[in-house]
């Protein structure tokens, strides 16, 4: 049985973790990171803690899917003081944060992802097949997401962005575009358009398009529930614990 | 017969105006207005010209695909020494170009619609039904077009906009956000997205979307080909030149 | 506080509705017909019977999210014995169950509804709308569900094809397409094609499209859960008790 | 200069073969077969008969897009007397038509294609990716056509539905279902619908879709205009003659 430690307990996705891992066979709840107050019941015995190093020190895994800055404070303790295998969802980092998770991959096995759900695993690798095939076909992207979400455009849209941009060898950076509005000239060649949507409920939604003469091309995804991700993270988890320290994405946990 | 002049005749839409009024039964070309030289070859005893009111005194009924200056200069032609019944479908007008619009209308009659199909005509009516009866759902729009188009938002996405925030007791300048980049908090209540794609040789597609907790509503149209417009628009002035001076949609036109 | 007594409590509506009814301010739980055992637990002093004719005389409303054998039982029962305003989405009746439905609407009133969503209401109407002023449009109809589903096509699809048939005056019966293989030849101006998707644990998804020369029109709505369905009813419920003996609407009840 | 002869030159394809042949650099029209009249004028020296043996002896190779019955006369002639390579688009061929195919690519090269696009090669290359990664996802195909198409499915979504079905060694014979109608129970496992939407002047939409618990992935592509394929097949022709006899597919000629 793997003993999982959650940061980010309280969030949309933490609570659907604490569901999971109450029906897994495999894995279970041994400690929670909580910064407040637990919002729901967690099975007697869980570590309940707003300290990340007893966090880390009561369990064999930690699943995060909490927001940057937390994310920060538990890198920044596996880098000084050691730590354990490490399934990193949250998405927003910036360069220091994703710098510190480059140094923590050094120490510990750690598994990185911005969508843990088998079918953006699947798309990302597709994208990458079709950029590269298709590299007259015009790249535009739309993401969709529920009202409530604060950060656009989601991670995984930026993932895929960046499957199609490497597979032209471009840099996202340069070519993102994430609006249009007036009279700004026809369409240069290279650029990304990386569109967000946002309203309702919707879990989530992408579209990575290829448009040329004559035809064109789109490969989507939809979650229909959020147990997509909760149950991908545990599925990760499960994987990493078996693997040396290094920075692995969802791919390498489904041999993709 | 009635004879038409076409004001934009070396643009895709004038230029399929030409091929569509040959083959018309009960209209024909009369008269074009170009600036440098015709593209293609139009029948025997076609008036072509650069002066706009050689134009207007060599037609029944003036079908405009040009651009806003262009427009402007007819119109003031109209406001100033009188004019012809004019079907405009020019869009991205400022403020002093919407008010001779206006002026215009009041000596001749003029049909302004930025979509000379019947199809956008009536999702124009089902936008403002549907924004009413679901005025707590999110609205979204995303129009679709070739890599040529150098304005965004699309005059259609715009009018479709402006049918959504109207039904809502909205202003569109207010509400209208037209890229999403960042961390930029929740979605507020009366945001209307309108978001651009550009790519391939997408003729327009236009989808209005309303988003709620636990359902969604997208009303989509598709134009498969360019004829569309120029049709719409022959069909247009057929109607125009038996009404009297004011400003009419192609709602009057097809009695919806 | 009205009580509200459920046939079908075992389904996945009626489970939800156990649920929804628990958390709601005007309306509670008093009565569950089921045949073997509830699956889940009910409020305290709720009466949970076999029998048809205590489930009536131990609410105010029967809410029916069951199968056509339950269905009309409880029609049976209310046409001989009189009965309690009924809010009926059970879908795939026969003739002679549609004709209780009506026997029994003379005695009661019934909201009888193949789909509760405020928003499939919405569409209805649109397509009645679209239909007729795009008459010259090909129809078509595409509906998806989940896996399990074991009727096709839904309840909610054969409604908005009747919608879309209505307004041209034709018969569903006799235009209504569910499926095409081998050399059929060219399609026939009137035919409505009503084709069912099925996988994984799609809601359900509802697309009505209007194809023509140059320009096609699609008019979408997705379920992202089934709350939609159970909250619809409870407020269908609560507008019904209200009304008199009569066959009702969803759009009744929203006064669309 | 590569001499083209057209099989089926009177056909929406054929016609646009002809034009785009006039516009080629590097392969002119040779030779048309045609049953009556050419609707059609053909440059000066073009061959234009009614006789298969002429066609075939008055050019370098052959581009087909009639009919079965066509190109079985067509195979035949070239399997009793010898032949030139053969570029094939004619879809719904008969188990002895596609026998002959084969016997004729043990004389001459035949490139063989339901559908003659870049971006359906691509799509055909990872729906059979998809498919095998996500095994457990149902798999639903729809394609959508004008209004004239005669044959259902397109063969485009047979061989799409083909590379799905054999990514999961099944027997597509065997799992395709073309149309749901009744009480017909749960999806099977292995099951894949393949459905025909008809309306329009939809050139051609083909999506494949794979759905599980919490996910759905849509592959999707849409031809806008048909020189898509009419340019697809010189650009095969062109690859083509320089091949040696052998059965060859678009994928072969792009490297894919």
């Amino acid at each position: 049985m793997i003993n999982v430690g959650i940061l980010g307990s309280t969030g949309r996705v933490g609570s659907l973790l604490i569901d999971d891992l109450e029906l897994d066979q495999e894995a279970n709840l041994s400690a929670c990171h909580v910064v407040n107050k637990l919002k729901k019941s967690v099975p007697e015995g869980t570590v309940v803690t707003n300290d990340i190093r007893t966090l880390i020190d009561s369990c064999d895994v930690v699943i995060d899917f909490s927001a940057p800055a937390a994310t920060q404070s538990l890198l920044e303790e596996v880098v000084e003081n050691g730590g354990k295998p490490l399934v990193i969802a949250t998405t927003g980092f910036n360069k220091h944060q994703q710098n510190l998770l480059i140094e923590a991959s050094k120490i510990v096995p750690v598994l990185y992802a911005t969508n843990m759900s088998l079918g953006i695993a699947v798309l990302n690798k597709l994208v990458s097949l079709a950029s590269k095939a298709l590299r007259d076909f015009d790249c535009e992207i739309v993401e969709q997401h529920h009202r409530y979400k604060v950060d656009s455009p989601s991670g995984t849209a930026l993932t895929l962005a960046e499957h199609a941009a490497r597979a032209r060898d471009l840099d996202l950076d340069t070519v993102r575009v994430s609006g249009r509005d007036g009279v700004i000239g026809a369409r240069t060649k290279d650029e990304i358009g990386v569109m967000s949507l946002r309203g309702g409920d919707i879990v989530g939604k992408h579209t990575v398009g290829l448009y040329n003469d004559g035809e064109f091309i789109e490969l989507h995804h939809t979650a229909t529930s959020r147990n997509t991700f909760s149950k991908g993270a545990i599925k990760a988890a499960k994987w990493l614990i078996n693997q040396e320290a290094g920075l692995y994405s969802i791919n390498d946990c489904l041999g993709l």
